[in-house]
C-alpha cells in the first residue's frame, strides 16, 4: 500500500506542468502525483528528470529510455519498467524492442554502440565498485565522447535512484501505460 | 582517470555557492567541480542534494549521513564513503561511529530506531525488488512516520545514484576529508 | 543466431499436431519447430509439456502459466517470458497481471494461496538446495495438497529446463505473441 | 519428509520396465517410484530421460553423466549427485573422476573438449540469461557440432529440472548407489 | 599444477610426526608435505590443526569434522572435501552421512543441536558480516556453551583458511582417502 | 556482546609477550586478550600470526597488511579493518592508502604488481573454487615467485579465518587504533 502522505497544495508552475501532462499524454504520471507531498522535492525531481531525459545530449531520447528500462529490469522495478517500457515502444515504434529491454536486453539484435552502452549500464547497476577505466575505454571504442559517458552514468544513476524510491514507497504506474504503443509503427 | 570534460563558465549564483563552500569548509567538493560541465545539471544536482540532506525532516542530519555511508559501503564508493564518512564523524562527534558506518554498520551499538532505519537502507540498496509492506511496517513500529519513510527511501535512492555517477566517472574525493574530525568531541 | 540443425521429416501424428496449432492459434510455436530436429525428442518434449500444463490438476491452467512466467522472469528467458506472458494475459483476461508476472510478481495484489505458490516457485528456482519441509508446510497451510505440491515442483522444474534450452540454442519466440491479449477482458 | 502421495497402479509396460531395473541394477530408482503417482507423468519423465541419456548422440554416455553431476553440484541436489555420481564412477571406471564432478569439476584434469563442455554447463546453470553466441562459439572451437550443442543444452536443462523436482518433493536416493563403483577399474 | 617449491629439510620432531602418520594411516597427508617448504610454517599449521581438531572440546571429533566438510562444501575445496569427507565416514561409521556433508548437509536427518551447529557454520562461511548476537543465541538455545561457540567459530575459521590455501596452491589430496570407510560400520 | 569465557592464567612467556605489547604499542590487542581462554590456542594463533606477518618473505610487511585489509573489506570485518587499516596507514605513512584498502582497493593507484596481488586476494576470498592455474600465472607475470604465491595464499587464508573468528565471537578492536597514523608521513 502506498504511503499515506497528504499532498501539499500545487503551486502555479506545477499546476501548469500537470495540466500540460494531461493535455499531452492524458494523465499525470503517478510519480509526479507522489511528489506533490512537497513542492521543493517535486521541483528538484522534475528538474533533474527533465534535464536528464530531454535536454540535448549525444544520446538520443530513445537511448536514454533504453538505459532506463535495462536498469529497471535488473532492479525489477514495476513502476519504471511499465512507464519507460512504454516510452521505448513509443520512441522506437518497435514494441518488440520495448519487450526485450524489459525481459533481457541481450536478446535484442543491437548495433555495437548500443550493446556497449547497455553492458556498461548493467555493470554499473550490478557492481558499481568494479567499474574502472577499461569499462570507460569500451565506451570510447564504439564512439562515445567523454560527455556521453557522463550522460550514460547520470541516467544509470538516476534510475537506480528512482527504482528504489518507487520500491520504498510502493509507487504504482498509471494503468494507461500498459496498452500504449503495442502496434509496430510502419 | 577522471573524464576529460571542459567546465562551463560558472554563473553568478553558483560562483557565490562555491565561494561559500571555500569559506565554510575550505574547499569546493569535487562532485560540485565535476558538475560544472553544465550549469543546469549542477543546479539540478545541488538543488536535490541540499533539499534532501539539509531541509527539515523527521530524520536528523546525522541520520541522513549515516544512511549515505551505509549505502555507499554496500556499493563500495570511495568518493562517498570518504566525504560522508567525514560528515558522520563531524555531526556525531564520534569518530568510531563514522568508521563503523564505513566498515559494517551491524558492528555499531545502535538504538532500535536507527538499526531499523539502516537495515531498511541496506535491503533497499541490495534488493529493491524485495522491499514490501512488511518492511515499511518495520519502520512504523519503531516510530517512523509515513513522511519519514519517504525521506529514508529518498536518501537511499539518492546515494545509489551518486555512488554510480562517481564510479562511472572516476570521481575522487578532496583529500581534506580524510583527516577531518578524527578526534572524539568531549 | 539459432543453431543450424536441419529438421527431420515430420511424422503423421506431429504433422496433425502442427496443423492443429495453426488452426487454433495461427502458427506453430517456434519451440516445436526447433524440436523437429528429432521426432523422439519432439514427442518427449510435447508429451511432457502437454501433460504438465493441460492435464487435470489442483492448479488451474492460469496458475501453471503464472508459475511459468515467474520462473522465466528470474532466469530472464526472452522466449518463455514472451510466450507464457501472453498466456497469462489470455487466460486471466488481465493484461496487467501478465506484465506483473514478467516484471516482479511481488507487485501484484495476489491472494495468499497464489502468493505462497509463487514464493515457493521463486525459492525453488533461485536456491533449490535450501528448499525444505518448512517450505512445503507453507504451501499446505494455504490449502495445497501433496499432489498440488508435486505439480508446483514439476512446473517450476520444467521451466527451469526450457529456459535453459532456449538460452543454449538462442530460441526466439514467434512475433505474434507480443500483441496478443493486450486488452482487458470485460 | 517425502510427499505422501498414494501410487497409481503400475501398468503392464511400466511393470516390465521396473522388473528390468531390478534385474539389471538390483532396485528400482526412487525417482521412478515417485513418479508412480501418475502413469502419464511416469511415461513422460522416463521417455525424456531415456532418450536424453541413452539415445545416440555426439556426446558419450559418460559425458552426459558428467554434465548431470556438474549441474547437480551447483544446485546441491543430494538425489542426483548420489545417483549420477555413481554413474560417472561406473562408466569411467575412475572413482576419483566421479568425486571431482561432485566436489568441483575444475579440480579434474580434463581435455579441452570436456572442460569447455562443463564450463558451458556451469554457466547455463548459473546464469542462463548471459549465455550468448560467443559461448556457443567456444563449444564449436573444441569440435562440438550444432547438434552436440543442442544435446548439451538439453542435458543441462533436464537436470536443472530434476534437481528442483527432487528438492521440492524431498526425494531420497536408493542407498545402494553410495557403495557402487568405488574401486578403480583396471 | 602445484607450486614448485623445494622442501626444506625435515627436522627430527617433524620426521617423527611424519613417521607416525605413515604408521597410523599409511601415508603423510599432502597438506603436511606441502608445508615442508618451511619448518616454522609446518609447526604453526600442524600445531593449530591438532589443537583444534583433537584437543578436548564440547564438540566431538566427529562434529568438528562435520563442520570441516560443510565449510569445504560451500567453498568447493576438492582437497578438504576428500580428506575430511573420509574422516566423517570413518568417525561416524556412516558413509552416507559423509556424502551428505559433502553434497548438501540439509539433506541429512540431524538432531537440532547438529543442525543448528551446521547452519551457523554455513552462515559464518557465506556471510560472516551478518553473524550477530541472535545467531549465537540460536546456538545457546540448543545447549552450546560460550566455549563451544568459540570452538565452532574457530573450526569454521580454520577451514575457511585451509580451503583457500589449498585452492591458491592447487593442493591435491592423497588418493587413498577416496576408498576409505565406504562400508557402514555394523 | 562478546562471549563470556573466563580467561586462563597467563603463563610466563605470554605474560612477557603481553608486557612487550604494552611497552611497544601501549595496549594488548583484544584478539590476544580473547585467546587467553586457553594457552595452547593463544600460542598456536600468535605463532602462526607472527610467522605469517613478520617472518622474511618476498612480500613486504606493508603488502601483507594490504592483503589483510582487502580480505577484511570483502568480509566486512570491523575488528580486522580497524586494526590492520591502522597498520597500513602506519607502515605506508599514507593514510589515504589505508582508507582506500578499507573502502575499495580498486580506487587506489597501484603498480601492476600490487594490483595483481590484491586482485588475486579478492578472488581467492570471494570464489576460492574458481582460482586456477591462470590466476597463478597472472601473479608470475608481474614477478611473484612460487614461494611468494604461497605467502599470498597463506595471508589471504589467515584473514579469512580471523575475520570469521572475530564475527563469531563479536570481537571488538581496541579504540586506540582509530586515531593512529592519521597524518601523512613527510
Amino acid at each position: 500500500m502506498a504511503l499515506a502522505i497528504p499532498p501539499a497544495e500545487l503551486d502555479a508552475a506545477n499546476q501548469a506542468y500537470f495540466d500540460k501532462c494531461v493535455e499531452k499524454i492524458g494523465f499525470v504520471p503517478n510519480v509526479l502525483q507522489a511528489y506533490t507531498l512537497d513542492m521543493a522535492k517535486l521541483n528538484a525531481f522534475a528538474g533533474m528528470y527533465n534535464d536528464l531525459m530531454l535536454a540535448p545530449s549525444g544520446l538520443s531520447k530513445l537511448e536514454r529510455e533504453m538505459i532506463a528500462v535495462v536498469v529497471s529490469s535488473i532492479n525489477r522495478c514495476y513502476y519504471c519498467l511499465t512507464a519507460h517500457g512504454a516510452a521505448v515502444r513509443q520512441l522506437s515504434g518497435d514494441p518488440i524492442l520495448g519487450e526485450q529491454m524489459v525481459m533481457n536486453y541481450r536478446a535484442a539484435r543491437l548495433d555495437p554502440r548500443r550493446r556497449a552502452m547497455l553492458d556498461f549500464a548493467a555493470k554499473l547497476t550490478e557492481s558499481p565498485h568494479a567499474v574502472e577505466e577499461e569499462d570507460r575505454e569500451g565506451l570510447r571504442r564504439v564512439g562515445f565522447s567523454e560527455r556521453d559517458i557522463w550522460d550514460i552514468g547520470a541516467v544509470v544513476g538516476f534510475f537506480n535512484m528512482s527504482n528504489r524510491i518507487a520500491s520504498a514507497t510502493d509507487m504504482r504506474p498509471n494503468e494507461e501505460y500498459h496498452a500504449q504503443a503495442r502496434t509496430p509503427k510502419a
